[in-house]
């Protein structure tokens, strides 16, 4: 799996895909530059006179519920189902969902008008959608449901929505209803960095804007995603949370294959 | 005092307030940014549908008027209407007050209908509000109020409004109506950087958020900023403003008991 | 020339002029933060009860088009015709235009109702607002109209718009219409950080709101961006992306007349 996550790295760096975002505007700067850094084209547009257009010209589509109202989220739909009708990936944050009915029926409805290729979030969320209950302390919400086993709990999503859904967390757990992957890669210091579930999302539009497996896809997105928050943590503890979060852009942007081989922990099973 | 601003620290890192934000889009990574390096968990959210609800799970909620609109004006009120019902701190930042019709009426609007608990501004916000007229330069306006007594100023406005006022300038001035708090840590690099107004409102929803002492809440943050300001300054005056602006999500985030007893500069009188 | 952008500078520095923007949410936070890093006091206002009496007071008004909608592109309109009543400069951003009929309707109204200054764009940009065809890869698109004579092309815009136009690019050309500067400052690494364009333009806003000449302001800023990139570059080529980010802001604060004079690469020509 290894020599697949660097060609998908390598796809992205030369194919250089149009990650069309709608997303929140406190992380969205973050967005547009981890998606560069991966070697991808960010394009930030969320007018509903547009978003057919836009989304119609895009490699992937990633949708991003973190500041969602009535106007983004018409849009999303309307992207979402642009995309589907020309076969290009969704990927699918549904930010904080569980806090609120109003972010509860806006993803609810958008999975039921979308078709999302990815789901990424953190347990909380996506416990909600499966239970369509569950309760989160907020956007950054510790998960009360240690005694829910979360492996279970992505594969049962994945075949709900017949979609490639990963669970980013102190481990993350990727799964497209069969395959499972945890990966080990990560430090627990990028939680106390907004943006970096959003810039996982982002990182995995650009993959799947490249790459036709979007479990490898998906898988690449996060082992980088994870790779880049420990070097970058070993490089900035001394200094802080403000260089660590530049850090993460700075080693995103020199991830090459061999740094892939070198530091990817992760394990693969069959469910 | 040193030891309540110590203990109020303590309480946010041990807490981790929500801290519900309808804010501006400008500086609004920041203010995530520093809720979390403080010890706090952000949350934005302003869809008119949703803020009834987010308010509601909120340690405190922050109002700062940046980038307001019809939209996020109707969202605000129900929000900060939400928090008074149900006995949750409101910190309000009336950002740019006194430069346009629109904003003004606006800042008043809130306050005719919305309980603060806390007002934070730069003088000539402040000063518009007691004076209902006043002329501003802009958001960042230098004071040509220099013949007014600024400290009377936010003294009667504390009592007007029955809340803590916070005057944040080269001297932060705090009052909540009788006692008076002037704060003389910070640098002047920091008004060189967007955003380090808005910051403080949000680490003051923070330490609101975790402690029932409002003045003293409001005072530690203020001296949390300051502090974090001069130690930013003085490790990366080398390199520039972009640095700075890292280094004082740095310092917020290694901020601790020890470096507030041993760098906080203030008097305290009472009025 | 270099005596002109020097003395431009020093106007920037000491009128401290006010700059109106409206703008995209994406890159928002760094075009407030190279405005205050040059010597300008940037204001972020579009709402459209306030933009009327925002422009009025503003040195300069900056509509950028990178995240439009129905609400912000009748704000842009409102603030453009407020400022060429008062004889305020005006710098327009036609973000993507040709990525989206959208787009494109809404660059040509507003270059049908509001007199502009300066419109800065890169290469597909502009050859769109030529030829309003064209085809673009997006907001950050590659031009594939190298079989086209990018400086014709400049000149001719400015001669349909009567103004100077600054097409951004490996190398930046001006022109008003007679004169033609070609800039050689800046460095290819500029162009994987979003938002290096918007804080071209805001630049530009900062020079115009400070200077009457707007072809040497226009001229100011693409010199002031260049050389703050290869500065930037040069310190921060081992750590990477995000502090190359950083580095740009340090450099654009630290710029002075002596770096002007050193490091200024471009030529001048009569068309």
């Amino acid at each position: 799996m290894i020599q697949q996550m660097q060609f998908a790295l390598k796809q992205v760096q030369q194919k250089r895909p149009l990650v069309h975002h709608l997303t929140n505007y406190v992380t969205v700067n973050d967005c547009a530059n981890i998606t560069l850094a991966i070697g991808g084209s960010p394009v930030m547009a969320d007018a509903i006179e547009e978003v057919k257009d836009m989304a119609s010209m895009a490699s992937s589509v990633v949708l991003n519920m973190g500041t969602i109202n009535k106007r983004t989220l018409a849009s999303m739909i309307t992207a979402g189902k642009t995309a589907n009708q020309k076969g290009i990936p969704v990927v699918f944050d549904p930010v904080g969902v569980g806090a609120t009915r109003y972010r509860n029926e806006s993803a609810l409805e958008i999975l039921s008008k979308v078709t999302c290729d990815v789901i990424r979030g953190n347990a909380s969320e996506l416990c909600f959608l499966l239970e369509r209950k569950s309760e989160t302390n907020g956007v950054d919400a510790a998960i009360n449901a240690q005694d829910y086993d979360i492996q279970t709990m992505v594969v049962n999503l994945a075949n709900t929505f017949h979609c490639v859904v990963a669970c980013t967390g102190a481990i993350d757990i990727i799964s497209d209803g069969k395959k499972v992957i945890k990966i080990y890669n990560g430090h627990k210091q990028m939680s106390a960095i907004t943006g970096t579930g959003c810039m996982c999302t982002s990182l995995i539009g650009a993959y799947c804007g490249a790459n036709d497996d979007t479990f490898i896809a998906t898988c690449s997105a996060l082992i980088s995603m994870g790779i880049a928050g420990e070097l970058a943590y070993e490089k900035t503890k001394q200094q802080g949370l403000g260089h660590f979060h530049m850090g993460i852009l700075d080693e995103i942007g020199k991830l090459d294959a061999q740094t892939i081989a070198q530091e990817a922990k992760y394990d693969e099973t069959e469910y």
